[in-house]
C-alpha cells in the first residue's frame, strides 16, 4: 500500500511552542514545575488546542490530560501518543512538550486529510515526569498504572517543601489514586504507546541526521542525597593522619567509581556515571578549613539492570572502605530506580521504514515510554535532533527536524503494523 | 636568679573573654569582621581595659592598637606582645584574642607585682589577620611594616564587596600608608615579638599538655578562586567521550594532588594540602545533569617554600593535562602566599625553661608572628591547648591552660635572654 505523505500541521506546532515559551519562560529558561503553575499553563494551552481541533478531552485523577480522536472501532484498544509537559527549573521549551505537540499536530493533519483511522488515538499530556521537583520521576505515567509507592505522597517539593499529597489536593487532583495504587489506565486496552522526544545528547548533531528511532531506554539508579560526614578543622594545623576530611574522602570515592566505569566500559557494558551536584556547606566551609561535610549525587545509568546493580553495590562497598581509611562516614542513602526498557521490534522496524535515512540509537535519558514498556505495552520512540543538550535554556530543535519525526509518526499511524 | 612566680591576672582574663563573647557573638559563633563592627568591638574592649591598667594607648594609621607599659629605659628597643582581634565568620572566642588578653594579663600582673622592667613592653591588638574578609592575610601586621602590595586596597570585602580602601576610610584609618608602603613600625626598634595563640589542631589534646613552644610557622600557598569550566549536559544522554564534566575533571585533579602529597610525605617533606571549599553551581546543577562548572580552593602549607612551590607547579601542570583529557578548562587563578617563618632559638629555649613539661611543635596555621619573624625580629610563640580546632564556634580553651602559657610568658619577660 503506497500512501501519499501527510504533512504534520506545522502552523499549529509553531503556535503551540510559541505559546508555551511565552507562558512559562522565567528569565532565560523555562519553568514548568511539576503540579505547579508552569506545568498547568502547559496543560491549559494543549487543552485549548485540543478543543479547537474537536478532540474529546478528559483529565484523569492525577491530572494527566487525555485528548482523543475517535477511531472507526471505538471498542478496539487505543493507541496513545504521549509525553510530559513539565520541565526542570530553567529548562528548555522542547523537552517533553515536543511529544505532546507532535501528537496534536499528527491528529490535526490526519483529521484535515480526512483519514479514517481504525482505533481511537489519544494524545496524553503526562504529569510530572521530571524528578527535579519531587525527587521521584514518572509520577503521571507511573501513577496512571498504579505503580507508585504510596509513601511518595509525603515527598516534599524541592522549592516550597509542600508534600506531593498536599500539592495534588491544591490542584484539585486525587492522592487516593496513589494511596490505593488504583490504575487509571488499563494496559490491556492500549494497543501501543508512541513518544516523540528531543535527543538530549549530541549524537544526531554529530551524525547530521534529523531524527532517530530509539532502540531502548537506559535505566537509572541514583543516590540522590549522598553525604560524607567528617570533621571541620584548620587546614594548616591538622596533619593527614588526624584528618576527617570529607572532600578528600568524597574525591577518593568518585575517583574509584570512575575506575569502575572504565573497567565496565572496556568489558563492553553500557554505562554512564555522573556526579552533577557536589558541594561543601557554604555556611560552614572556608578557604582555611578542612571540610567536615559534603553533599553529592551519584547517577548511574545503563540499559542493563545487572550493570547498574553492580555499580551501586561497588559504590556502597567502596564508601565503607574509603570512609574507614579517611576516618569519615558516608551516608549514601537509598537509590531511586528507573528500570531500563526495550522498544518494540515491530514498531522500530515500521518507524525505520518511515525515515529517509534510517538510524537507531539507545536513549540515555529516561522517558514515560519506559513506564508503558514496563507494563508490557508495545512502545516506540523517535528522537529529534537537538543542539546543546536538554535540561537547559539553550535546547534548540528546528521545526524542520520536528516535521521529519512527526511525519514518520503519522506514517506509522496510517500503516500500523499488527502487534 | 630564682624568681618567685608571678601569676597572670586571671580575673581580668575571664572578664575580657566574657566581654568579647557578649559583644561579638552572632548566633552560635563569633563574628569579629576585619575592619568591621565586630573587630572594632574587640578593640574597644581592649582599649578600655588598657586605660584602666594605666597603660599608654595609641592607634596607628591602620588601626593597630598599641598599649604600652613604660620600661626603665624608654629609649631601648621594646618588646611587643601581639595577636589579632578579628575572627573568621562564625569563629570562636579565642583565636587571636587570647594573645591580646594574655599580653594585658601579663602587664597587669607585672604592674601589680611592682616588677621593674628594662624596656617598654607594648601589647599590640593587630588588625585583620584573617583572610576570610579581604582574601589577604596579615593586613595589620604586614601593613605596619609597609609590606603590602598597594593593589590590595581594591580587594572587596567578601560579604559587602566594599574595597579595603573604602573600608579603611570609613573607619577613619589611612589607606595612604599602604599606598606609599609607609612603615608604621621600625623593626630595628623592636627587641622581640611574642605571641600566645590557641593551638588550632589536636596535638596538645592528644599529648595531654596545657601548652607548647612553637618551633616555626608553616607558610601557605593558596589557589583561592580555582574554577573548572566544562559544559552542562544530560547525565544519561552524553557518553564519556563526548563529556565536558567539570566534577569528573576536578575529582581527577584533587586525586592527583593527594598522590603528590603522599609522595612528598614519604620523602619526609612537611606538607598539608586541603580543598575545603568545593561546589557545583547551585543555580545550574541538578541530579540528572553533567556539571558544567566547579569552584574550589587548593590550600598548600609547609615549613618549606620549596615544597609549596613544587606542589603549586605540579597543580598547574596537572590542571593543563587533566583539562585536556576531560575536555574542560581549569582556571586556577593566582596564589595568595604567606612565607614560612622560624622562631628564635633563644626565645624558644627560654620559653621551654618556663614550662613544667616542655614540649615543642610547629604551627600549621599562619600567625602575625610570621610577619615579625620575616622582618628579622626575634620572635617567640606559645600555644595553648584547645579542643575542637579553631575557626569554628566550638573552640574550647580553659583558663587553667591559658594561665600556664601566660605565666611562661611572664617568666620570659622577667628574665629576658640577651638577643
Amino acid at each position: 500500500m503506497l500512501l501519499e505523505r501527510i504533512q504534520p500541521d506545522l502552523k499549529l506546532a509553531a503556535a503551540l511552542f510559541d505559546s508555551l515559551s511565552r507562558a512559562t519562560r522565567v528569565g532565560r529558561g523555562i519553568v514548568r514545575d511539576s503540579y505547579g503553575a508552569g506545568e498547568q499553563a502547559g496543560h491549559d494551552i494543549m487543552r485549548a488546542a485540543a478543543a479547537r481541533l474537536g478532540l474529546e478531552v478528559s483529565v484523569d485523577d492525577l491530572g494527566n490530560l487525555m485528548m482523543t480522536l475517535a477511531g472507526r472501532n471505538r471498542l478496539a484498544p487505543r493507541i496513545i501518543i504521549g509525553s510530559h509537559l513539565d520541565s526542570v527549573p530553567q529548562g528548555g521549551n522542547y523537552d517533553g512538550a515536543a511529544g505532546v505537540v507532535a501528537g496534536l499536530c499528527a491528529l490535526s493533519a490526519l483529521k484535515q486529510a480526512g483519514t479514517e483511522i481504525e482505533c481511537d488515538i489519544t494524545v496524553m499530556g503526562i504529569r510530572a515526569e521530571e524528578s527535579a521537583w519531587f525527587d521521584i520521576a514518572y509520577i503521571g505515567s507511573g501513577g496512571a498504572f498504579g505503580l507508585l509507592d504510596p509513601a511518595c505522597l509525603s515527598i516534599p517539593r524541592s522549592d516550597n517543601s509542600r508534600s506531593l499529597e498536599a500539592t495534588l489536593i491544591e490542584r484539585g487532583f486525587d492522592p487516593q489514586a496513589i494511596r490505593e495504587r488504583r490504575p487509571l489506565l488499563d494496559a490491556s486496552r492500549i494497543r501501543a504507546y508512541l513518544e516523540l522526544h528531543i535527543e538530549q545528547g549530541p549524537t544526531l548533531v554529530a551524525q547530521q541526521l534529523p531524527a532517530a528511532v530509539v532502540t531502548g531506554i537506559r535505566g537509572c539508579k541514583r543516590f540522590r542525597n549522598a553525604r560524607c560526614i567528617g570533621r571541620y578543622g584548620h587546614s594548616g594545623a591538622v596533619n593527614r593522619p588526624q584528618r576527617h576530611d570529607a572532600v578528600a574522602a568524597t574525591v577518593a570515592l568518585l575517583h574509584h567509581l570512575e575506575t569502575i566505569w572504565l573497567q565496565q566500559e572496556q568489558a563492553g557494558a553500557d554505562l554512564v556515571i555522573t556526579s552533577g551536584e557536589l558541594y561543601t556547606d557554604p555556611a560552614m566551609h572556608g578557604p582555611s578549613k578542612i571540610a567536615g561535610e559534603t553533599h553529592f549525587v551519584i547517577d548511574v545509568r545503563s540499559v542493563s539492570d545487572a550493570t547498574m546493580n553492580a555499580v551501586a553495590a561497588e559504590a556502597r562497598q567502596a564508601a565503607a572502605l574509603i570512609g574507614e581509611a579517611y576516618r569519615v562516614t558516608f551516608d549514601l542513602g537509598s537509590t531511586s530506580d528507573s528500570p531500563p526498557a526495550v522498544m518494540d521490534d515491530r514498531l522500530r522496524a515500521s518507524l525505520r521504514g518511515q525515515l529517509e535515512r534510517p538510524f537507531e540509537m539507545p536513549s540515555g535519558a529516561g522517558h514515560d515510554a519506559a513506564v508503558f514498556a514496563k507494563m508490557g505495552i508495545p512502545t516506540g520512540m523517535i528522537f529529534v535532533r537537538n543542539e546543546h543538550g536538554s535540561h537547559n535554556p539553550d535546547e534548540a530543535m528546528t521545526l524542520e527536524d520536528f516535521a521529519v519525526a512527526t511525519r514518520a509518526m503519522i506514517g506509522l499511524l496510517r500503516n500500523f503494523p499488527p502487534l
